[in-house]
């Protein structure tokens, strides 16, 4: 039995939890929030305790830590519970500062923990089939990847300000599609260019990010991805890529509330994609913390490690870079 | 808190009890199978203990029983458990006789208690969408529907013999949904005609059953329904309906394992439809058995009540003869 | 060089004509029609002269004659054509009565004359490509058909009253398509099963005709055929027919105007179906006329004969008894 | 009538005089190539006479010429089409080089003919029907733009020598798409970054060329695109954009040749896209050249002019320059 604390009782914090208390062989024993309501709100409904950092990272019948908090927070609490011993599982993104970043993963490394980071996606079952297939050669050599990542509205844009901006806010996860996609080889980025726009607020603007960009990406075996996104697609959140190989195609299509298709004088309608990432995603949080557990059990690597973290961190900053000067960038 | 005991540690019964297991406000105390092994197996899965039938309806702690024994103890578990008080949800179908369902239905009525039929497709969150947007009025009146329930492999020769046949095993489902989406208004079946054949494996015709079959439906008010159904096809399990409105037309497609499209130089594929009833309708249980609880405790009518287990019945006892004569039945 | 006239030179008779006169090696001379002005009108557009039938088969140049004109009048123009030597192109259906038909045919053979009938269905590019799978054996043996074929919206109450009834005038089609796709070994229907309803305008259950149906078929063979149809599907017209092998499927969707998907905050949106089937069917008229010549030229057989005609107007006449009196009719 | 003549009877010339030899009140009186074989057959099959550049351009009958002849012939042609008073339609590009390009629309000019450049997805059934819903606001302001424009296979090494290179043989079209969409309200390219790979055959690289390529463009009023192109994919000829608005998004799909699905063990196939260009655009050539012609009729402005020619051209360029350099550009 392995025995877990959970920092953070925020949405995503009260996923991972839910779900990791579901798991045979995992106890949720502790929850910590700075806001007290939140963590004890969510410790009773999980029949786990209230605690507070220090208590948690001293009790040594705690085997493992998921870190929910606030971005701000991570590298420091990676740090602490790697330094207590404790397996870790983060949320994205490590730091919002590369050097932080690699300075958590030394960190880490030093003390000889597990620490996976929550690149979710990577479980989704749609985009973890396709790489699937790509390990089967079902389309030849990877060549060419295009991401749309579209969120259905911005948040508030006090939110944007501290967020780090929309590459690494929202497109570290496609940083990481793309390493994880195209880079399986151990080939990496060797040129970026990216550009964005403000269209959709102009207090986005104001706020120093934009809300849409276009990203590409040229790899040192000379694969090439383009990534697109906006803040504001009015037909709810897009998450689609496709993978272009030698011998054929791979797509990755939305997922859907039902399967429903309504013909009438208008056309022929099927549902929108799911409304969120919450639902979106619903099945690769839920098979993220699985393998998180059965990779603590097993000893195999975890899909998703701090050096993904930090590498993808790296790839938001040159876009960041990019897009303010109007340049490209080496790697 | 309502407790609850299963009977039945099958197949469907172990996912019927780790559904309800997983409900807040719902406790699984008993498992009951012929099979010992089975029940402690899955008692201890779930933190149950093993019982009898006898016991288990002595005991007046419990509240509830999910039936999910062989089809021919149905009628018998429903009349005993609605003698002791319980409130009952039982698998389909109440019993391969229409007059014996009737008798359950009448003691079920004087017992006062709430018996669910688990007709699990009207919880499938495509066919539930379909029915919600019929009651929105989106597509006007329903007129004609068509029903295409297609199993990916035929059962062992043994089980069809028993089985009451295709009508009754597999169609009664479909009979259902006929009733639950052309038939929301109070219509029912006045003309029924049928017709099958042995296309698959003489074995099936020698077991006096059909392994595919074309049933046609009239309803007093003149909609019109067409089922189709093999036993076998080959591309897996295919469980499709679509419904005409006077303003336009409802299609319920197959649900996949994932949205991946691969392109190749064949064509460009998509993923055949889940397995089988246990991957399509995974949702449709769990959601079932959440609708039965919720039922009890808020006292609203349950969505597939034993009535609509005897009119089903009706239905598939009508096209069993009709197929068997080649004549029409009006009803 | 091979003359012809075309007798009729409304809506489908203008078709014909156009698709023939734009064909290498064939000339189109005359027009005939009872109204002048529109067989002026086609006559100049496409460089022809206006003509009778009499002086039409008189006319020892004249190679073939493509009939387009009304239903009534199709088995006396074959029966003089035949008689005549011309070779014969011959719009659905052959006659509304079967001994009438039965007779063109056997006047067909003694004058050793081409007779092929426009069942334009099996040169559509959708329909023929399943046609041409199901030969090359990709799904097996065919086992199951189900035909979706619904109009837009009903004709004139006037026209219905004397177009023979929806079964002759709509499902003649669909009763070919049956024998096309599921008796190309020789099989023949063997049991039949037809059903109506009013449900889109009392006018229609008043002039004798129903406005939607639903027929059963079954070979000898033991295949299964179901066809459903409506005068007035409110999304357009829809051409569909998946039929079910020993291995696979072979579904035939709609044709649409454009590719083009529009997703917004209600859905996301396809082209409704062609309009009518002047659309849906312009390259199936294309083909099946060049076919005419082709076969003239080379001596291989038509693909649809008078022989074919005569077998669905039988279906036809069958599905018209069984829907009247409620019974099931063997064959 | 107009009288035309049409230089160059090779693939594209075949086609363009087929289809304005089909068009009321067009006569098509003259071929002319540098083969006397291709003209005489070409001149032959649609019934004109085979003669040479200067006698055509010195008949005064001649209202007319289509130039489609080889690319370096292009710029001289059309200018002394227009010296002599003839309305032009010329095939893509106007000419390799921006500054004859520039000089060649001012001679078009100052003759005051018209001159149209055979950008024919602008008549795309589905890419038209896409600008017509913008244009009627179904999607609101355009905002982004992705283009998928690939090849089916590399043409020869010795062609590709000669091309002009990826960017000014295939993506003019795509430049060309761009400003079609997203430039409608007289938006320009304000900002380009390209970039491209050698990934199937180390010939491409050696005759100084890509394989694959992706460009990004930022407009002045900030919309984006993103283009991506390969010469070769495995699975056919793959044309796409979807456009993003403020409102909603319009994808524009591959046509295919038939609308048959199979399902069988697999998985559920639907056809390739058609083959290649001479397919998918067989509708939009035979638009365009009607478009031509009813423009010299109704004096409206061609929806393709030589100025469109020029700018496509100027990002040819400009993406050239960039793929090469590895810098962005600014324009």
């Amino acid at each position: 039995m392995k025995h877990v604390a959970v920092f953070g009782a925020g949405r995503i914090g009260r996923i991972h939890a839910t779900n990791l208390a579901a798991l045979p062989g995992v106890q949720l024993k502790y929850v910590c929030d700075a806001f007290a309501g939140a963590a004890e709100d969510l410790a009773q409904t999980l029949g786990a305790q209230v605690s507070d950092i220090e208590s948690v990272l001293a009790d040594k019948a705690i085997d493992a830590v998921a870190i929910c908090s606030p971005t701000s927070s991570h590298s420091e609490l990676i740090s602490r519970a790697a330094a207590a011993g404790k397996h870790i599982f983060c949320e994205k993104p490590v730091d919002l500062s590369v050097l932080r970043a690699q300075a958590v993963a030394q960190a880490v490394a030093a003390a000889g923990v597990g620490c996976m980071i929550g690149f979710q996606r990577r479980f989704d079952p749609t985009f973890n089939e396709a790489r699937r297939r790509l390990d089967a050669g079902e389309i030849g050599n990877p060549e060419m990847l295009l991401i749309t990542s579209r969120d259905p509205g911005a948040p508030p844009v006090d939110y944007i300000k501290q967020s780090g901006g929309i590459f690494r806010d929202m497109l570290i996860h496609d940083f990481d599609v793309f390493r994880w996609i195209l880079c399986a080889d151990g080939d990496e980025a060797a040129w970026l260019s990216a550009t964005g726009s403000v269209l959709t607020d102009p207090a986005v603007g104001e706020a120093g990010d934009f809300d849409c960009a276009a990203v590409t990406i040229r790899t040192h075996k000379g694969r090439l991805c383009q990534i697109n996104t906006t803040r504001r697609a009015a037909y709810g959140y897009d998450q689609r890529f496709e993978v272009l190989g030698s011998t054929g195609l791979l797509q990755c299509g939305n997922h859907t509330p039902s399967e429903v298709v309504k013909w009438d004088a208008r056309g022929v309608q099927t549902d929108k994609p799911e409304a969120f990432f919450l639902q979106r995603y619903a099945a690769a949080y839920r098979l993220e913390i699985e393998h998180f557990f059965a990779c603590l059990q097993s000893g195999e690597p975890f899909k998703a490690t701090v050096h993904d973290g930090v590498m993808a961190q790296q790839l938001a900053d040159a876009a960041a870079a990019s897009a303010l000067s109007g340049a490209a960038i080496q790697l």
